[in-house]
Protein backbone atom coordinates (compact mmCIF):
# COMPACT_ATOMS: atom_id res chain seq x y z
CA UNK A 1 0.00 0.00 0.00
CA UNK A 2 0.90 3.67 -0.85
CA UNK A 3 1.15 4.79 2.83
CA UNK A 4 3.66 1.56 3.60
CA UNK A 5 5.78 2.71 0.96
CA UNK A 6 6.38 6.17 2.20
CA UNK A 7 6.62 5.57 5.90
CA UNK A 8 8.51 2.84 5.22
CA UNK A 9 7.88 0.99 8.46
CA UNK A 10 8.29 3.31 11.00
CA UNK A 11 6.55 3.27 13.47
CA UNK A 12 4.95 4.79 17.23
CA UNK A 13 5.49 3.22 20.24
CA UNK A 14 2.24 3.68 22.58
CA UNK A 15 4.68 2.17 25.81
CA UNK A 16 7.45 4.53 25.34
CA UNK A 17 6.58 7.41 27.38
CA UNK A 18 6.42 9.93 24.42
CA UNK A 19 3.39 11.54 23.86
CA UNK A 20 2.14 9.91 20.92
CA UNK A 21 1.85 13.24 19.00
CA UNK A 22 5.31 13.92 19.62
CA UNK A 23 6.45 10.83 18.23
CA UNK A 24 3.94 11.17 15.27
CA UNK A 25 5.54 14.71 14.84
CA UNK A 26 8.69 13.07 14.63
CA UNK A 27 8.21 10.84 12.04
CA UNK A 28 6.50 13.41 9.45
CA UNK A 29 9.29 16.01 10.81
CA UNK A 30 11.85 13.31 9.28
CA UNK A 31 9.90 12.58 5.86
CA UNK A 32 10.54 16.14 5.08
CA UNK A 33 14.03 16.81 6.26
CA UNK A 34 15.13 13.62 4.17
CA UNK A 35 13.03 14.61 1.26
CA UNK A 36 10.59 11.72 1.21
CA UNK A 37 7.93 14.14 0.86
CA UNK A 38 9.54 17.12 -1.53
CA UNK A 39 8.15 20.87 -1.10
CA UNK A 40 4.87 21.34 -2.79
CA UNK A 41 3.77 17.67 -2.57
CA UNK A 42 0.49 17.04 -0.78
CA UNK A 43 0.70 14.32 2.56
CA UNK A 44 -1.50 11.97 3.23
CA UNK A 45 -4.95 13.28 4.77
CA UNK A 46 -5.73 13.22 8.49
CA UNK A 47 -7.86 10.24 7.98
CA UNK A 48 -5.05 8.38 6.74
CA UNK A 49 -2.37 9.06 8.63
CA UNK A 50 -5.03 8.72 11.44
CA UNK A 51 -5.37 4.83 10.20
CA UNK A 52 -1.80 4.28 9.40
CA UNK A 53 -0.73 4.63 12.80
CA UNK A 54 -3.77 3.80 14.84
CA UNK A 55 -4.09 7.10 16.77
CA UNK A 56 -6.41 9.36 17.41
CA UNK A 57 -8.04 12.68 15.17
CA UNK A 58 -6.62 14.62 17.90
CA UNK A 59 -2.91 13.14 17.84
CA UNK A 60 -2.57 14.12 14.21
CA UNK A 61 -4.30 17.24 13.95
CA UNK A 62 -1.78 18.36 16.98
CA UNK A 63 1.43 17.20 15.74
CA UNK A 64 0.30 18.73 11.98
CA UNK A 65 -0.72 21.90 13.95
CA UNK A 66 2.84 22.45 15.21
CA UNK A 67 4.85 21.39 12.26
CA UNK A 68 2.57 23.95 10.68
CA UNK A 69 3.75 26.93 13.36
CA UNK A 70 7.27 25.88 12.83
CA UNK A 71 6.80 26.46 9.00
CA UNK A 72 7.61 23.48 7.41
CA UNK A 73 3.61 22.40 6.36
CA UNK A 74 0.41 24.30 5.36
CA UNK A 75 -3.02 23.58 5.43
CA UNK A 76 -5.29 24.93 2.35
CA UNK A 77 -8.52 24.54 2.89
CA UNK A 78 -10.03 21.96 1.25
CA UNK A 79 -7.18 21.29 -0.61
CA UNK A 80 -5.55 19.81 2.11
CA UNK A 81 -1.39 19.83 3.48
CA UNK A 82 1.47 20.44 2.26
CA UNK A 83 4.96 20.54 2.45
CA UNK A 84 6.33 24.08 1.97
CA UNK A 85 8.68 25.58 0.66
CA UNK A 86 11.99 25.14 2.22
CA UNK A 87 13.13 27.97 4.61
CA UNK A 88 15.85 30.00 3.43
CA UNK A 89 19.15 28.93 4.57
CA UNK A 90 21.85 31.31 6.42
CA UNK A 91 25.14 29.94 6.54
CA UNK A 92 27.40 31.33 9.75
CA UNK A 93 30.14 30.44 7.75
CA UNK A 94 31.87 33.73 6.59
CA UNK A 95 30.10 37.25 6.85
CA UNK A 96 26.86 37.69 5.31
CA UNK A 97 24.69 40.64 3.93
CA UNK A 98 21.12 40.51 3.26
CA UNK A 99 21.17 42.36 -0.07
CA UNK A 100 23.96 40.48 -1.41
CA UNK A 101 23.30 36.72 -0.26
CA UNK A 102 20.10 36.83 -1.66
CA UNK A 103 20.68 38.44 -4.80
CA UNK A 104 23.19 35.88 -5.25
CA UNK A 105 20.27 33.17 -4.81
CA UNK A 106 17.94 35.17 -6.74
CA UNK A 107 15.72 35.40 -4.08
CA UNK A 108 14.82 39.00 -4.71
CA UNK A 109 15.62 40.95 -1.40
CA UNK A 110 13.34 44.19 -1.00
CA UNK A 111 13.68 46.74 1.45
CA UNK A 112 11.48 49.44 3.03
CA UNK A 113 12.67 52.20 5.19
CA UNK A 114 10.04 52.39 7.75
CA UNK A 115 12.09 55.20 10.11
CA UNK A 116 14.82 56.84 9.68
CA UNK A 117 16.11 59.31 12.66
CA UNK A 118 18.95 61.02 14.34
CA UNK A 119 18.72 59.52 18.42
CA UNK A 120 20.74 59.87 21.50
CA UNK A 121 20.91 56.33 23.11
CA UNK A 122 23.33 56.80 25.41
CA UNK A 123 24.05 53.01 26.54
CA UNK A 124 24.86 51.99 22.94
CA UNK A 125 26.74 54.97 22.24
CA UNK A 126 28.90 53.76 24.93
CA UNK A 127 28.94 50.61 25.88
CA UNK A 128 28.24 48.95 21.88
CA UNK A 129 30.46 51.87 19.61
CA UNK A 130 32.70 53.10 22.83
CA UNK A 131 31.55 56.82 22.19
CA UNK A 132 30.84 59.23 24.24
CA UNK A 133 27.33 59.01 25.52
CA UNK A 134 26.11 62.17 23.86
CA UNK A 135 26.91 61.00 20.43
CA UNK A 136 24.00 60.96 18.42
CA UNK A 137 23.28 57.69 16.31
CA UNK A 138 21.50 57.56 13.25
CA UNK A 139 18.59 55.05 13.94
CA UNK A 140 16.99 52.73 11.06
CA UNK A 141 14.08 50.93 11.43
CA UNK A 142 13.97 48.09 7.74
CA UNK A 143 11.31 46.04 6.86
CA UNK A 144 13.33 42.85 4.51
CA UNK A 145 11.97 40.89 1.96
CA UNK A 146 12.88 38.26 -0.04
CA UNK A 147 10.72 37.22 -2.88
CA UNK A 148 8.25 39.52 -2.46
CA UNK A 149 7.68 37.99 1.31
CA UNK A 150 8.57 40.05 4.67
CA UNK A 151 11.34 38.01 6.07
CA UNK A 152 13.00 39.86 8.88
CA UNK A 153 12.64 43.21 10.50
CA UNK A 154 15.74 45.31 11.58
CA UNK A 155 16.60 48.05 13.90
CA UNK A 156 19.95 49.42 13.55
CA UNK A 157 21.72 51.98 15.03
CA UNK A 158 25.36 53.43 13.58
CA UNK A 159 27.29 56.67 15.53
CA UNK A 160 26.29 59.76 12.88
CA UNK A 161 30.13 60.52 13.23
CA UNK A 162 31.04 57.79 10.43
CA UNK A 163 28.22 58.96 8.31
CA UNK A 164 27.61 62.72 8.29
CA UNK A 165 25.45 63.80 6.07
CA UNK A 166 23.61 60.16 5.45
CA UNK A 167 20.20 61.22 4.55
CA UNK A 168 16.83 59.25 3.96
CA UNK A 169 16.83 59.31 0.15
CA UNK A 170 20.21 57.45 -0.02
CA UNK A 171 18.97 54.68 2.59
CA UNK A 172 15.69 54.24 0.91
CA UNK A 173 17.72 53.91 -2.63
CA UNK A 174 20.72 51.71 -1.58
CA UNK A 175 21.40 48.78 0.36
CA UNK A 176 23.45 50.32 3.73
CA UNK A 177 26.76 48.51 3.25
CA UNK A 178 26.96 49.71 -0.47
CA UNK A 179 26.53 53.33 1.01
CA UNK A 180 28.80 52.44 3.63
CA UNK A 181 31.41 51.27 1.40
CA UNK A 182 30.64 53.71 -1.69
CA UNK A 183 30.31 57.14 0.47
CA UNK A 184 31.78 56.52 2.94
CA UNK A 185 34.96 53.69 2.35
CA UNK A 186 34.08 51.46 5.00
CA UNK A 187 33.97 47.90 4.12
CA UNK A 188 32.58 45.71 7.19
CA UNK A 189 33.81 42.52 7.30
CA UNK A 190 33.26 41.70 10.50
CA UNK A 191 30.14 40.35 12.77
CA UNK A 192 29.34 39.01 16.48
CA UNK A 193 25.82 37.54 15.97
CA UNK A 194 23.86 36.38 18.88
CA UNK A 195 20.48 34.12 18.19
CA UNK A 196 17.67 33.86 20.88
CA UNK A 197 14.39 32.78 20.10
CA UNK A 198 11.19 34.82 20.77
CA UNK A 199 7.55 35.77 20.03
CA UNK A 200 6.89 37.54 17.30
CA UNK A 201 5.16 40.87 19.28
CA UNK A 202 2.19 42.82 17.95
CA UNK A 203 4.08 45.19 16.16
CA UNK A 204 6.44 42.56 14.31
CA UNK A 205 3.26 40.37 13.54
CA UNK A 206 1.99 43.45 11.51
CA UNK A 207 5.03 44.15 9.77
CA UNK A 208 5.73 40.52 8.94
CA UNK A 209 2.67 39.26 8.36
CA UNK A 210 2.33 36.17 10.76
CA UNK A 211 0.21 35.75 13.69
CA UNK A 212 1.47 37.56 17.12
CA UNK A 213 3.08 34.38 19.33
CA UNK A 214 4.73 33.07 16.02
CA UNK A 215 8.06 31.58 16.76
CA UNK A 216 11.06 34.08 15.73
CA UNK A 217 14.54 34.93 16.26
CA UNK A 218 15.92 37.96 17.67
CA UNK A 219 19.58 38.49 16.21
CA UNK A 220 21.81 40.76 17.23
CA UNK A 221 24.31 41.75 15.16
CA UNK A 222 27.19 44.16 15.78
CA UNK A 223 29.21 45.00 12.29
CA UNK A 224 32.97 46.25 12.27
CA UNK A 225 35.66 46.80 9.98
CA UNK A 226 38.51 44.50 9.02
CA UNK A 227 40.51 46.18 12.21
CA UNK A 228 37.56 45.70 13.96
CA UNK A 229 36.26 49.37 14.88
CA UNK A 230 32.13 48.88 15.67
CA UNK A 231 30.15 50.75 13.10
CA UNK A 232 26.49 48.51 13.48
CA UNK A 233 24.36 47.85 15.62
CA UNK A 234 21.31 45.93 14.40
CA UNK A 235 18.69 44.08 16.26
CA UNK A 236 16.53 42.04 13.98
CA UNK A 237 13.26 40.00 14.31
CA UNK A 238 14.22 37.05 12.02
CA UNK A 239 10.42 34.96 10.82
CA UNK A 240 11.23 31.85 12.63
CA UNK A 241 8.85 29.92 9.50
CA UNK A 242 10.74 31.21 6.45
CA UNK A 243 14.87 31.11 8.14
CA UNK A 244 17.12 28.42 9.16
CA UNK A 245 21.09 29.43 9.99
CA UNK A 246 24.01 26.67 9.82
CA UNK A 247 27.24 26.34 11.14
CA UNK A 248 30.15 24.09 10.99
CA UNK A 249 31.71 23.88 14.11
CA UNK A 250 35.35 22.08 14.12
CA UNK B 1 15.96 62.50 40.76
CA UNK B 2 17.10 58.83 40.35
CA UNK B 3 15.07 57.98 37.32
CA UNK B 4 16.28 60.65 35.40
CA UNK B 5 19.73 58.92 35.72
CA UNK B 6 18.95 55.48 35.30
CA UNK B 7 17.27 56.36 32.14
CA UNK B 8 19.81 58.52 31.18
CA UNK B 9 17.75 61.27 28.89
CA UNK B 10 16.29 58.46 26.68
CA UNK B 11 12.92 58.77 24.85
CA UNK B 12 9.88 57.55 23.63
CA UNK B 13 8.76 58.94 20.86
CA UNK B 14 4.94 59.08 20.31
CA UNK B 15 5.10 60.38 16.51
CA UNK B 16 7.68 58.05 15.15
CA UNK B 17 5.02 55.45 14.20
CA UNK B 18 6.26 52.83 16.46
CA UNK B 19 4.48 51.66 18.86
CA UNK B 20 5.22 53.09 22.67
CA UNK B 21 5.67 49.67 23.75
CA UNK B 22 7.83 48.45 21.36
CA UNK B 23 9.67 51.66 22.23
CA UNK B 24 9.65 51.40 25.30
CA UNK B 25 10.61 47.33 25.57
CA UNK B 26 13.55 48.56 23.60
CA UNK B 27 14.76 50.72 26.02
CA UNK B 28 14.47 48.06 28.82
CA UNK B 29 16.09 45.74 27.01
CA UNK B 30 19.37 48.16 26.33
CA UNK B 31 19.71 48.30 30.21
CA UNK B 32 19.89 45.02 30.64
CA UNK B 33 22.14 44.37 27.77
CA UNK B 34 24.77 47.51 28.43
CA UNK B 35 24.55 46.78 31.87
CA UNK B 36 22.99 49.76 33.53
CA UNK B 37 20.97 47.03 35.57
CA UNK B 38 22.53 43.94 36.44
CA UNK B 39 21.18 40.21 37.46
CA UNK B 40 18.94 41.06 40.62
CA UNK B 41 18.74 44.21 40.49
CA UNK B 42 14.92 45.40 40.74
CA UNK B 43 13.76 47.52 38.05
CA UNK B 44 11.52 50.27 38.60
CA UNK B 45 7.90 49.78 39.72
CA UNK B 46 5.89 49.69 36.70
CA UNK B 47 3.93 53.09 38.68
CA UNK B 48 7.29 54.52 38.10
CA UNK B 49 8.04 53.58 34.49
CA UNK B 50 5.03 54.92 33.06
CA UNK B 51 5.36 58.45 35.25
CA UNK B 52 8.76 58.83 33.70
CA UNK B 53 8.43 57.97 30.20
CA UNK B 54 4.25 59.46 29.96
CA UNK B 55 2.89 56.59 28.99
CA UNK B 56 -0.13 54.19 30.05
CA UNK B 57 0.01 51.18 32.32
CA UNK B 58 -1.09 48.58 29.56
CA UNK B 59 2.05 50.48 27.57
CA UNK B 60 3.94 49.74 30.56
CA UNK B 61 2.97 45.95 31.55
CA UNK B 62 2.83 44.92 27.68
CA UNK B 63 6.55 45.57 27.33
CA UNK B 64 7.50 43.70 30.90
CA UNK B 65 5.33 40.74 29.45
CA UNK B 66 7.02 40.37 26.30
CA UNK B 67 11.10 41.02 28.24
CA UNK B 68 9.44 38.17 31.15
CA UNK B 69 8.50 35.65 28.29
CA UNK B 70 11.95 36.10 26.58
CA UNK B 71 13.76 35.36 29.72
CA UNK B 72 15.32 38.81 31.06
CA UNK B 73 12.95 39.95 33.72
CA UNK B 74 10.76 38.26 36.07
CA UNK B 75 8.21 39.52 38.03
CA UNK B 76 8.14 38.41 41.80
CA UNK B 77 4.57 38.52 43.04
CA UNK B 78 4.59 41.75 45.75
CA UNK B 79 7.99 42.27 45.43
CA UNK B 80 8.56 43.97 42.27
CA UNK B 81 10.29 43.03 38.53
CA UNK B 82 13.75 41.80 38.72
CA UNK B 83 16.89 41.30 36.14
CA UNK B 84 17.12 37.81 35.82
CA UNK B 85 20.12 36.18 35.55
CA UNK B 86 22.25 36.31 32.05
CA UNK B 87 20.99 33.47 29.71
CA UNK B 88 23.89 30.84 29.47
CA UNK B 89 25.71 31.76 25.97
CA UNK B 90 26.91 28.99 23.95
CA UNK B 91 29.83 29.91 21.39
CA UNK B 92 29.41 28.69 17.96
CA UNK B 93 33.20 29.05 17.07
CA UNK B 94 33.99 25.63 18.08
CA UNK B 95 32.76 22.29 18.46
CA UNK B 96 31.53 22.20 21.91
CA UNK B 97 29.92 19.40 24.59
CA UNK B 98 27.07 20.03 26.63
CA UNK B 99 28.81 18.13 29.90
CA UNK B 100 32.70 19.40 29.09
CA UNK B 101 31.59 23.20 28.93
CA UNK B 102 28.90 23.78 31.56
CA UNK B 103 31.90 21.72 34.12
CA UNK B 104 34.10 23.91 32.67
CA UNK B 105 32.07 27.11 34.09
CA UNK B 106 30.75 25.67 37.04
CA UNK B 107 27.27 25.25 36.07
CA UNK B 108 27.01 21.48 36.74
CA UNK B 109 25.72 20.02 33.91
CA UNK B 110 23.44 17.00 34.73
CA UNK B 111 21.53 14.32 32.45
CA UNK B 112 18.97 12.21 33.14
CA UNK B 113 18.24 9.67 30.49
CA UNK B 114 14.28 9.31 29.57
CA UNK B 115 14.65 6.80 26.85
CA UNK B 116 17.00 3.94 25.45
CA UNK B 117 16.10 1.86 22.90
CA UNK B 118 17.25 0.00 19.70
CA UNK B 119 14.62 1.77 16.37
CA UNK B 120 14.42 1.45 12.69
CA UNK B 121 14.51 5.04 10.95
CA UNK B 122 15.01 4.29 7.50
CA UNK B 123 14.95 7.89 6.26
CA UNK B 124 17.37 8.92 9.01
CA UNK B 125 19.73 5.70 8.82
CA UNK B 126 19.74 6.50 4.57
CA UNK B 127 19.77 10.17 4.66
CA UNK B 128 21.48 11.00 7.58
CA UNK B 129 24.42 8.16 8.20
CA UNK B 130 24.65 6.61 4.72
CA UNK B 131 23.63 3.58 5.50
CA UNK B 132 21.19 0.80 4.38
CA UNK B 133 17.94 1.58 5.72
CA UNK B 134 17.45 -1.43 7.64
CA UNK B 135 20.72 -0.92 10.06
CA UNK B 136 19.18 -0.34 13.31
CA UNK B 137 19.51 2.96 15.78
CA UNK B 138 20.23 3.58 19.13
CA UNK B 139 17.91 6.51 19.77
CA UNK B 140 18.03 8.14 23.26
CA UNK B 141 15.60 11.20 25.07
CA UNK B 142 17.67 12.79 27.32
CA UNK B 143 16.57 15.80 29.90
CA UNK B 144 20.05 18.11 29.87
CA UNK B 145 20.17 20.49 32.83
CA UNK B 146 22.29 23.20 34.13
CA UNK B 147 22.43 24.05 37.78
CA UNK B 148 19.67 22.26 38.74
CA UNK B 149 17.27 23.80 36.28
CA UNK B 150 16.40 21.73 32.95
CA UNK B 151 17.61 23.16 29.61
CA UNK B 152 17.62 21.03 27.16
CA UNK B 153 15.52 18.42 25.76
CA UNK B 154 17.41 16.17 23.37
CA UNK B 155 16.23 13.12 20.99
CA UNK B 156 19.61 11.44 19.83
CA UNK B 157 20.00 8.59 17.56
CA UNK B 158 23.32 7.00 16.59
CA UNK B 159 23.61 3.89 14.36
CA UNK B 160 23.82 0.79 16.89
CA UNK B 161 26.19 -0.53 14.40
CA UNK B 162 29.22 1.99 15.47
CA UNK B 163 28.26 1.53 19.27
CA UNK B 164 27.79 -2.20 19.58
CA UNK B 165 26.70 -3.78 23.02
CA UNK B 166 26.47 0.19 24.50
CA UNK B 167 23.67 -0.44 27.33
CA UNK B 168 20.85 1.76 29.16
CA UNK B 169 23.35 1.74 32.08
CA UNK B 170 26.16 3.12 30.69
CA UNK B 171 24.48 6.38 28.78
CA UNK B 172 22.71 6.40 32.61
CA UNK B 173 26.22 7.10 34.07
CA UNK B 174 28.49 8.77 31.87
CA UNK B 175 28.49 11.36 29.62
CA UNK B 176 27.61 10.02 25.63
CA UNK B 177 31.18 11.79 24.32
CA UNK B 178 32.99 10.29 26.75
CA UNK B 179 31.25 6.95 26.43
CA UNK B 180 32.06 7.26 22.59
CA UNK B 181 35.75 7.72 22.99
CA UNK B 182 36.47 6.10 25.96
CA UNK B 183 34.30 2.47 25.10
CA UNK B 184 34.67 3.00 21.12
CA UNK B 185 37.78 4.64 20.40
CA UNK B 186 35.09 7.68 18.42
CA UNK B 187 36.38 11.36 18.86
CA UNK B 188 33.93 13.59 17.92
CA UNK B 189 35.01 16.49 16.69
CA UNK B 190 32.98 17.88 14.39
CA UNK B 191 29.12 19.13 14.02
CA UNK B 192 27.11 20.80 11.28
CA UNK B 193 24.55 22.64 13.38
CA UNK B 194 21.14 24.06 12.36
CA UNK B 195 19.14 26.78 14.47
CA UNK B 196 15.37 27.51 14.18
CA UNK B 197 13.09 28.58 16.13
CA UNK B 198 9.73 27.13 17.73
CA UNK B 199 7.49 27.37 20.57
CA UNK B 200 7.87 24.28 23.66
CA UNK B 201 4.99 21.70 23.19
CA UNK B 202 3.34 20.11 25.88
CA UNK B 203 5.63 17.32 26.00
CA UNK B 204 8.94 19.79 26.17
CA UNK B 205 6.73 22.21 28.62
CA UNK B 206 6.37 19.28 31.43
CA UNK B 207 9.89 18.12 30.91
CA UNK B 208 11.47 21.54 30.87
CA UNK B 209 9.65 23.20 33.01
CA UNK B 210 8.39 26.25 31.16
CA UNK B 211 4.52 27.30 29.83
CA UNK B 212 3.53 25.45 26.28
CA UNK B 213 4.57 27.96 23.94
CA UNK B 214 7.45 29.29 25.24
CA UNK B 215 9.81 30.55 22.60
CA UNK B 216 12.79 27.55 22.26
CA UNK B 217 15.05 26.83 19.50
CA UNK B 218 14.87 23.77 17.75
CA UNK B 219 19.34 22.82 17.44
CA UNK B 220 19.81 19.98 15.18
CA UNK B 221 23.45 18.88 15.27
CA UNK B 222 25.20 15.89 12.69
CA UNK B 223 28.27 15.23 14.82
CA UNK B 224 31.15 12.90 13.10
CA UNK B 225 34.56 12.41 13.87
CA UNK B 226 37.45 14.43 12.09
CA UNK B 227 37.38 12.19 9.15
CA UNK B 228 33.69 13.23 8.48
CA UNK B 229 32.13 10.03 9.04
CA UNK B 230 28.83 10.51 11.11
CA UNK B 231 28.59 9.21 14.34
CA UNK B 232 25.37 10.95 15.84
CA UNK B 233 22.18 13.07 15.11
CA UNK B 234 20.93 15.00 18.19
CA UNK B 235 17.43 16.78 17.68
CA UNK B 236 17.39 19.46 20.85
CA UNK B 237 14.89 21.56 22.28
CA UNK B 238 16.58 24.78 23.81
CA UNK B 239 14.61 26.88 26.28
CA UNK B 240 14.51 30.06 24.92
CA UNK B 241 15.21 31.82 28.49
CA UNK B 242 18.20 29.99 28.88
CA UNK B 243 20.24 30.27 26.70
CA UNK B 244 21.97 32.60 23.91
CA UNK B 245 23.85 31.37 21.08
CA UNK B 246 27.01 33.45 19.57
CA UNK B 247 29.20 33.43 16.53
CA UNK B 248 31.98 35.67 14.87
CA UNK B 249 31.55 35.95 11.37
CA UNK B 250 34.85 36.78 9.74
Amino acid sequence: MELDRQFNGQGIDPRSGIPLYVQLKEILREQIRTGVWEPGDRIPSEAEIRQHFAVSRATVRQAITELEQEGLLVRQQGRGTFVRKPKIEWSLRNFYSFTRDLTERGLHPETRLLMFEVVLRKAIAREVFGLDEKEPLVKLVRLRLAAGEPLMLETTHLPECFVPGLTEEEVREHALYTLLEEKYGMRLERAMESFEPILVDEFASKMLEVPKGSPALYLERIGALADGRRVELSQTIVRGDRSRYLVELL
